[in-house]
């Protein structure tokens, strides 16, 4: 029977293969910051950015996930902790794939987000969206901070419910201080410096960029 | 204040863009079969084949997807449906992303198999890796159909719960008649004519693979 050898052991592709090829390696960029705090702003422009540069590069926000992997999950306190873990997991898996991950959520609990660490392990990179409350608040893009002051929203980030800031962050960016093109440049300094191939690690030297 | 303008929209990376940076569409080609059928042997295999070919890909399967996303997940019923339904949105992401996504999950029930079709939209390509329930038991790779019949493993695929074949799959291999590297020589050919970026799509004409 021709067929019996189908269950023979092949090498899947390594990390390191996948690595060379784009250039940079998989990992996680986790935004974390208060609504309003320009997460998403930041993500979206990065994302234009890095993948003119040639990263394989994806945004996770809750317009991709909550309406798809997460749909099942509502807003309690045991939901919100299960749409983290699995964000974290979803994006430890693209990472594996090579890509650089942009993932853009509150994320206010340092639990929750270390859980995110461990499922992603190296290739996780903490960056804290710095913008005080007054500012995110007058800012307030989505009307919910007014709707939050108003009781209509419960458990409302910084308003009606806490947001642990990282205390150890990989990178911060502060929105208030600096423009959108000048926070993406530094998020994409950050990159370039922390994902891109090594010149020792590329079999014709450093690619360019 | 600079900042007022952070909230400014910005037009993310669109799909088109990553068709043709990468040469191809992102898509999930669904692997579904007995156990033992060789959908794990075959995805391994043509992942590394797409790889080396220039793709963007990689599987999904139990190693890395039952002790990460799914780890909240046990055999019951409900928990098996809900495996396969977060296994397809998050098929259904990576996809989007650029990727072509290998699934290889028995995925017995037709619905289950439908969902994550709905999940994907266009980007879903069914793949039956056929193989006969004997040839199966006779192959037991992992051993689990010898336990099954003992009664040691309950509900099992082709033994002890049904394995509802695809009706209409985009494209079906038979494991039985050929051996591995002709399985993967048809599903590359698959992936060739339904996911290579096209000549008019091209700005450069058509990319050589």
């Amino acid at each position: 029977m021709r067929a019996t050898n189908i269950f023979r052991v092949e090498h899947s592709v390594s990390d390191d293969a996948r690595y060379v090829r784009n250039g940079h390696h998989g990992g996680v960029l986790w935004l974390t910051g208060l609504s309003g705090s320009g997460k998403s702003t930041l993500a979206i422009g990065l994302e234009r950015r890095l993948f003119d540069l040639g990263y394989q590069v994806y945004v996770l926000d809750g317009d991709n996930v909550r309406h798809g992997l997460n749909n099942d999950l509502g807003f309690s306190q045991a939901d919100r902790e299960e749409n983290i873990r699995r964000i974290g997991e979803m994006a430890a898996l693209m990472a594996r794939a090579g890509m650089v991950v942009l993932s853009a959520f509150i994320s206010p609990y340092r639990t929750d987000r270390e859980r995110a660490r461990t499922a992603c392990g190296e290739a996780f990179h903490e960056l804290y969206v710095k913008a005080d409350l007054a500012t995110c608040e007058e800012r307030d893009p989505k009307g919910l901070y007014v709707k939050a002051r108003k009781g209509e929203i419960s458990d409302f980030t910084g308003i009606s419910a806490p947001y642990e800031a990282p205390e150890n962050p990989e990178l911060t960016i502060d929105t208030v201080a600096f423009d959108v093109e000048e926070c993406i440049d530094r998020a994409v300094e950050y990159v370039r410096a922390n994902f891109d191939l090594k010149k020792a690690d590329h079999p014709h030297g450093q690619r360019d960029r």
